[in-house]
């Protein structure tokens, strides 16, 4: 692992960092905010997972969750969205190659040989991060925006033994009847639409339900709505019983502003369960 | 006046906007936050003025502002920190021309035609934001970062009727003995260093004074110290008693990061005294 940047943030430290990773195959650049409580000891870890056609950095700089993260002793971590590079698999498109990882591991080609962020996040990354820095491991939750909302409900329904609270925005909600899915879920999974049940949040908290309870918010103004099926898994959360929390905030969009808006909500949410 | 956009943010509105300026002589963006208190009637305002390559859009994004502006129903503004465009003088350095309008009107040619931010923001850039939006324009603050901290310093003390409070990040401190100063203020007033001195926070505030108190927040790990000699500063509100409070950040760099970590107190410095 080597360091790329360390900035003093709200008197802990933000820090960019990469490594060759053996499950992409590639370099894989991420970041880590460790709050001044790290100083004394292992903390807690919200794991952020960002959406379509972002970085470790978006989140990092524009959703403001380090304040919060510091005033409740809470580590942060923000994956890259995909593997990159030249030697990397690509689209011209936005949506879907770098940029799109989706959460998933491919199995087609050409996307096969690095894009692998299902299992590069869950059984690569938490064990650097927890080998390079103070944090409890099992005390560790996931949140994430739009492709990263997906990526945190469907990898902790998977990984309830990793991720023990969660919390999501404007979550791509039902990816195998989206335009936002269909498309993805086909070149990374193929056309054999059975294998793609378990990368819905919608289906999969149906099959596997969550032992917990889950806080998303979604605006109402949010330009992608059709996209992003919100109905569907509110619909599933009330009908599967599961405890939760489900806010459709008025005249938010789907950008950063409404991040920022709420972060204090969703950090203080894992900060009370971890 | 032409809305480029337009998200909610913290129960408020952040909105970016163009216009013509008369006195640039050129289409200027600018950004105006207001708070959900802005809907019930006209609110005070702090100004923030940006950094060396900075536009309106780096502190709207990064310094997380909104928030507890919406707290204290503050209105926010961001100007641009220079003229723009095709045809606008412009210098291969980051530091010069376009993106570096180091808040003055400039004298000489190339510069002379666009780069009048000082008349900009306090003549023209005021007058439309309190026509355009529920702004009580005898409550303004003033406060930036970096090249944006003289700004604020120099235009806050050139124009106390103007702004009522007054704080600064990082301010390039004493421009005549820098070269974050000698190189732009020979550019854009002459060589007769004698119109600089209005234009040099610690040589004004010697001048003429503040009459209130000022927030100055420095990183004591900034990589910029040699640029922008806080110590000259610090000297000259010690030596003139100015009401100050000064504080030297350990660890903090220039960057947002530092900016961030601070802004809930610069914010409610500015909203306890408009």
């Amino acid at each position: 692992m080597e360091k790329v940047s360390e900035n003093r943030s709200f008197e802990g430290v933000q820090g960019v960092y990469k490594h060759m990773s053996k499950i992409t195959n590639c370099e894989m650049t991420f970041a880590v905010y460790l709050p001044p409580a790290a100083k004394f000891g292992p903390v807690p870890c919200l794991w952020w997972l960002s959406g379509l056609t972002c970085t470790h950095e978006n989140a990092m700089t524009k959703a403001g969750a380090q304040g919060w993260a510091a005033q409740e002793g809470l580590a942060l971590v923000f994956p890259d969205t995909s593997p990159r590079g030249e030697g990397v698999a690509n689209d011209d498109a936005y949506d879907l190659g770098q940029g799109a990882g989706f959460y998933v591991d491919a199995t087609e080609e050409p996307w096969k040989p690095h894009f692998q962020m299902r299992s590069y996040i869950v059984d690569e990354l938490t064990g650097l991060v927890a080998s390079e820095f103070p944090i409890e491991t099992d005390r560790m939750g996931v949140s994430g925006h739009s492709m990263g909302g997906h990526g945190a409900i469907t990898l902790a329904l998977s990984n309830p033994e990793l991720f023990r609270s969660l919390s999501a925005f404007a979550p791509i909600a039902h990816p195998t009847a989206s335009d936002w899915g269909r498309k993805q879920l086909g070149a990374y999974l193929g056309a054999d639409e059975s294998a793609w049940a378990p990368h819905d949040s919608t289906l999969l908290l149906r099959e596997t339900g969550w032992d917990g309870d889950i806080l998303v918010d979604q605006g109402a103004s949010d330009q992608f709505l059709d996209l992003l099926k919100p109905e569907a898994l509110a619909g599933a959360l009330a009908e599967t019983r599961t405890p939760s929390v489900f806010r459709m905030q008025t005249g938010y969009d789907h950008s950063y502003y409404f991040v920022a808006s709420f972060m204090e909500d969703h950090v203080r949410w894992h900060a009370e369960r971890l």
